[in-house]
Order: structure tokens, then sequence, then C-alpha cells
């Protein structure tokens, strides 16, 4: 394992280079330096104060210790039989362990015999589609699966029905006993409705860390738990998250990547009107890594209100990209459309393996060049090309490369993200922690089921004025 | 199967209804019949003339009865050693193929016993990831594994390598005869590399319709081939988008959803800012559509200069969103941020399959609420408990609801969205038909790659001013 620093390069966003209307110039950004260190200052005193909890992370030896121990005990508990681990979760409960397990393992894990597969395959269900959760129940074995279900409260809705759901199907077939068994539930630990189910039925449980919001809680025992049963180095991660802590800590944001990122497209959105953020990553395995980013920032950043209660309808939109696949999707539009996107290109340096592309074909020019190169190459040469072809038509990029995949960069750039967001919080004067906007629509739907306390939001749904049928086309 | 219209409900866009600087009145949209009326002659002229072939796609009987012809001998070439059908294409090449099957087929077809699946399981492979390709000679067998390339020109890089590797991989197991009998090459009929290798080597292949481009492919033979090897009833997707063709003959937007639809994007688009169109649906199933509708929509629109040879940077940005999972990850950010989207919730009014939720914890509050709910029940509350918050927040959103998930209705959706496209090409005056900003990228990478006639790139390439060490943060 390659335990370097990734690279954070930020040439292609200056206007020097780019010559663009939504570059920037060191002068600007050298004018954050004041705003910067307050913002750093604050930071820094609260997270003295044990406040923005995920900071603490990449420290929690007695949290990596419960992990390994309770999964340890699931592995016993399930011997032979652990063909399948099912996490249920949804949003910040699920989406960071996806991002790690899809960066970290085999790209097609659960089809790999299970002669080769050293761990379970992993299903993550976020979704209520009754047609996804039956395909479910006709793929796995109630005997041979674990099941991880990941709440911190048990009022979301959507876990829990799953978790009901699954309790049934499993408990029909093996009984409540074995169900138990099989359960694992990582929950607040003392309040809430999840933790009195796990309390009831006596299966085993991991906390979630005080203070963690559900998308900083990645590198907590929602992300840890499902990445260690799956084989992944929980503590090389832990240790490159630790490392760019200490990159994070620098007031200079010259030498502080998560600072530096957070400047740059806030400067770029505020100022140009850039309000996309694309992650772009040349890599099949990091693509979940900008699903992730997507709740990230825009949980966090996209807010109605200031902090100082002003109406400020805050947030650049986050989106997903994967390199070399959206040059023949999206491209066209980033290189010739509106100057209104930052693009982040992710890349690998050495990928675990080298391909050699071969000679067949001669004869014909439109193969023939390809010969002798790998795949590699090809694939190093198409991001370069890309990220020229943005930098002539003025479109601001920055590059962050991990010299290889691996927990240790992994668990870097995940916590590089973290600090850039709460950061940026504080440049649009938001509350990076709340989600005050999922409300209404959560509290629409408990109305429409009838659930105790939420009569009124049922009245104000029947109140609606009706569709005009005029503006309805079949 | 429901043969049944989708609906297309634009209540949600109109400025009474939502109440918001991001809206349409009735008035501004009847302002746009004229141009409409003008820009449907236009198409109906060009389509008597041949051009816009993606219009006869839905009647061409003889590409079908090829399709079918072709696939059977496959099939029966393959015999009951068809475990996989790799399909290896990029762009137009797959995200067609890639909706559709997935919006067609078992949500974990791959993971199905042999005994319960009826058709191979299906791979498609775009990008030129050494880890992923590695990953799929880990688990294909050659002996097993049908390959369809799928290339117009056979000049597109990464399906080419990608060709080249796995006929090497196979040819090393199985022998160039056995290769050559399991491969099919969908490309031109008669010109490019990829038709003269396919001729050379004396395989099976399908011609790509004259004047189709790949982003309007999905229903000629490069969407149809593997869906009819998957089983899916193409004559019912066909006769689908027939008859939404009938609907977007319709002069008067008003009874055209198609034209509606880009009437209503462009205007929110050009007059409020609004450079965001979402598609959310609120399906598993369908996530890939939003995939396929990102290239449709991003390669057709974003456009550095008009028709008339102005610049102009025109387009949207199509992002995709699936419900109810981004409510938890998106939502916050769309109803409290920018007023800079439109969303498309994209719904289905009847699954596959019932799911009741069991009433297992009653003295919990938490959960007791959703026993005796179906799961169905709990999703549509969701879709629409999501479409009200959006109203009550002044969201602009569109409703498309498919009476169920079947051939008859993707394929009403497929057209839709396409002549939405070109008629929207219309309205930005740019050609909807072409992609110049890839051309820039392709043509570096060429350079690098030493293809021959791509030397005063490798220059251009070399003389990029170097990275200023400044900029850059490890």
């Amino acid at each position: 394992m390659i335990k370097k620093s990734i690279i954070y390069d930020f040439n292609n966003v200056m206007n020097d280079r780019i010559k663009s209307p939504a570059g920037i110039s060191l002068e600007e950004i050298e004018s954050y330096r004041q705003k910067a260190s307050e913002i750093h200052r604050t930071l820094t005193s609260k997270r003295k104060n044990g406040e923005l909890a995920f900071y603490k992370l990449p420290y929690r030896k007695n949290e990596v210790k419960n992990v390994k121990k309770t999964g340890d005990s699931v592995k016993k508990d399930m011997g032979n039989n652990f063909e399948n681990l099912l996490v249920i979760g949804i949003g910040g409960s699920s989406l960071g362990g996806i991002a790690l397990i899809k960066s970290l393992t085999h790209q097609f894990y659960n089809l790999l015999p299970d002669t080769v597969r050293k761990t379970p395959r992993i299903f993550f269900v976020e979704n209520i589609d009754p047609d996804e959760i039956k395909g479910l129940f006709d793929i796995l074995d109630p005997e041979k699966t674990a099941v991880n279900i990941i709440s911190k409260s048990g009022n979301t809705a959507e876990p829990m029905a799953n978790f009901l759901l699954f309790q049934k199907f499993m408990v029909e077939k093996i009984g409540e006993e074995n169900f138990k068994k099989q359960v694992i539930a990582t929950t607040d630990s003392s309040k809430g409705t999840m933790r009195k189910i796990a309390d009831d039925l006596g299966i085993k449980t991991l906390s979630i860390s005080e203070g963690v919001g559900g998308r900083f809680s990645v590198l907590s025992a929602v992300g840890l738990f499902p990445a260690y049963l799956m084989g992944i180095d929980i503590d090389s991660l832990l240790e490159g998250a630790a490392y760019m802590d200490k990159l994070c800590k620098n007031e200079d944001i010259f030498k502080n990547p998560a600072y530096m990122n957070a400047v740059i497209h806030f400067h770029l959105h505020t100022r140009n009107g850039v309000n996309m953020a694309v992650v772009m990553p040349y890599s099949t395995a990091l693509a979940e890594i900008s699903v992730w980013y997507r709740q990230l920032l825009a949980e966090s950043l996209g807010k109605k209100n200031s902090l100082s209660g002003e109406v400020v309808y805050a947030g650049q939109t986050p989106i997903k990209a994967v390199g070399a696949i959206d040059q023949h999707s999206q491209i066209q539009l980033y290189c010739e459309g509106p100057f209104d996107k930052i693009i982040t290109i992710l890349s690998v340096d050495t990928f675990k393996i080298f391909l050699n592309i071969p000679s067949l074909y001669e004869s014909y020019e439109g193969a023939s060049y390809l010969g002798g190169h790998t795949l590699n190459e090809l694939f190093n040469a198409e991001k370069q090309a890309t990220v020229l072809a943005l930098v002539k038509s003025g479109r601001p990029n920055i590059e962050i490369t991990l010299p290889e995949i691996n927990p240790y960069t992994i668990g870097q750039l995940f916590y590089l993200y973290e600090v850039q967001t709460v950061f940026a919080g504080y440049l649009y004067n938001v509350n990076s922690l709340d989600q005050p906007g999922v409300e209404a629509g959560k509290n629409y739907a408990y109305g429409m089921l009838g659930r105790k306390g939420y009569e009124n939001m049922k009245e104000e749904v029947d109140n609606f004025p009706e569709k005009d049928k005029r503006f309805i086309i079949s």
C-alpha cells in the first residue's frame, strides 16, 4: 500500500492560465486570507470544545475496537454461512459505506465465485421500491444473510419500512432467534426508536458517535463496520484521514487543500455565477465518491437562511460525472455550454493492474495506434486530454490525484471534503450541519400515512389546489 | 401489459400555482405558439425528406426482423452455454441499451440463479478502467460469453481498445473460430474500421440505421438487439414509441408533451436562469433513463455556436436524481437553494408487486404508523410529498407518470425525450445533431498516443504552459 499524500492541484482555475470569465486571480485568492484565518480560529475553537465531532473520527481507538469486536462476533456467528451482508440505510447512513466499499473492493465483487471471495457479497438497500425489495428477496437466502440496519433515530421511514419487511421475510424462514443473531443495529447510543427496538430484541448494536451527523459519518461505525466485514483495512483508512487532518490544520489556505477548495468553489459560485460543482473521477471504483459528495455538499450548503437569519437561497449544485464515460455524454456541454461549472478531475496514478492493448489490426489505422500501449496509458491520456480541452475552452478545473486507490488515500479524500464543507459553511454564512428543508416533504408523507401528530399536514395536503386539466397531456 | 399513455402534467411550473420567480405563465406559454408551429413545419418537412432518421425507428419492420434473426442465430450458436452477454460500447452506443434493459429486467438479474434466469446475464462495458476490465476477465468465462461490440465508425478509442482486449482474452481461451461465432458487431452498414474488421473476421453484424446518431439510436439495432436477447418485447417497445409519435405530431403544444416540455425548459432556462434540468424517477428501474437523458440533452443542446454562427454558449445541464433516495441527499438543496432547477418527477402507477409492511412494533410510534400500509403506498406518499414540498417552496416541477413500467411505456418515454430534444434545438437555434466540442479532447489523446495525423496535437500538448508549483498542495 502506497501511503502517500493525494495531490491537490488548482492551476487550472487561475485566470492567467485558463483566460476565462469563470476563473480566479491570485489576488482574489489572497483576499480570502483574513476571512480564512477567522474561520480557522472558529473551527479550531469549536473543535476544542468538542463540537464538530467528525474531526475526532480518525482518532477514536475505542470505536475501531468495537467495530472489530462486533464484526468478529458476527463472522463467528455466521460461520461458513456468511454469504450476504445486507446494509439497510439511506442518505448519510448508506452513501459513505457505498463509496467506501465500491472504491476498495473488486468491481464485480458480488459475482466472484465463492472460492475467490473471502468475505460476503454486499448489498446496500436504500430505496423503498417494491420491485427492488422483492428482487432482493429473490436472491438472498435468509439463512446466509446478516443485516446491518443503520438509522440514528429509527425515525426515518425508508430504512424502518425496509427493516420491518426484511425482519418478516427472514423470521418466516429462519425463526426469530436466528434472525436476532444475524442483525446488527448501528444507531444512537441511548435514545430513539431503533435503539429501543434493538434493546428489545437483544441484538448486537454499534453506537453512532455523539454529535456526528449522517453525512459526516463515513469514518464512524456507520462506514467502518461494513468496511471491516468486507475485509477493508480500516486502520489505514483512518490513518489516511489523520494525515489529511494534519494538512487541514494549516491556517494558510495555500497549504490547506480543504480550505483552498472551499475558497475557490465559493468564489467562483458567488462572484462568477458558477453554480455547479462537478466531481468527475477517472476511475470506475471512485464513481460512488461523487455520489457521497453530492449529499455532503447539497445538504450542508443548500440553505434558504443564513446564520444571521437573512434569506439567501445558498448552495452550489454538486454533480456526478465519470471519466472517460462522460466524455461521450457531458464533455460537449462542459466545453461548449455556459460558464457555469467547476469540474474536479479525480484521478489515479497507479491502478492495480496493467493491461496491454494487443496489436491485432495493424492495417487499420483506427485500431493500430492503440496496439502496444497499455489501457492505463490510454485512460491517462484521455484524462489529460480532457483537462487540456477544458483549459483550452476556459473551463475552471481542479485536479486531485491519488497515488493509488487504497484505504489510506480514500481516507484522505473523505476527510478533505468534510473539512472543506464545514469551512465553506462559514464562507456562505450558513449552518452546514442541519437540513431543515427536508422536513416539509417528510411531514407531508407522515400526514398522508396517518402518523399521529401529523393530522394538520394531512389537511394541508388535502387542501392543495386541484390540478388544472388543461395542463395535463396524455 | 397495460398499453396506456404516459401522463405528462405541467401544472407545477405555472406561476399561479407555485408563486415563484422560476415559473411560467399561461400567457408566456401561449406566446410560443407561433414559433412552435414554425418549428413543427420544419421538423415535418425534414422528416418527409428523410432527415432526422430517428423518427422512422418505430416503424422499421426490417430492422426488427434482422435483430430477431441475428438474435436467434446467436442463441442457437451459444446453446446452453449462453451465460453472459457482454456489450462493448460507450455514450450513444451503450446508454440507451443500459436504460432499456435496467428498466425492463429484474433489478438483480445477474444474481438470479441459473434456473430462474431464462436469458444470459448482461454486462455493459463502457469505461477503459484497467481494474474494471480485469474484473470482467475474472468473472466471465469466454466459452459462455457472447460479445456485442457497438461502434458506428470503429474510430472511438474506448470500445476499440476494449474490443481488442476482449478478443485477445477470449481467443486465448477458446480459439479464433469460436470467438468469431460469439461476436456480433453493430456498426455502419458499409464503412469504417469496425465494419472492415467485422467483414475480415466474417462475424455476424447488424447495421446502424443510416442517419441515426448515437444518442438517438436506442430504438435501432443498438438498443433492440441486446434487449431482444434479454427477452424484452421489442415489438411493444416500438409500438409505444409509435403511440408517442402520434402525440408528437400535434402542432398544438398543449396536445404535444414533447413540444411543451421543450418550451417550458427553454423558457425557464433562458428567461429565469434555470440552468439545470433534473430528472428524478421514483423507481430504481428507471434510474438509468436519467443517465441516457443526460447525454441526449447535454450533447444536443450544449453548444458554443448557434445555427447562424453566433457564439451563444447554450445548454441546460441535465442531472440525474433518484427518489426516494435523493430526498436524503438533494432535496434540501432543491427546496432551499437557488431557483436554478426544474425537476421532472418520473413515477409509476403500478409496480409489479405489492409488499405489505408488517406491524411489528406497535408500541413504538416511529414504526407503528407504517404497519398495515403497503410499501407501494409509502413510496407513492413520499413522491407526492416531495412534489408538494417543491411546490410549496416555489420550485417548478413536471410530473410524468407511467401507468406501469413495461416496453410500451418505456418506448413512449424514449421517443418523447428525443422529439423534445430536436424541437428544443430549434428553440435554442443550435444544431442538436452534432457534437463538435468533444473533438478537442479526443484529438489531444490521439496526439499523446502517437496516432498518425495527430502530430500537431502532440505538439500542442507539449506546449501547454508548465504548472505553477505554488498552486499544488500535498
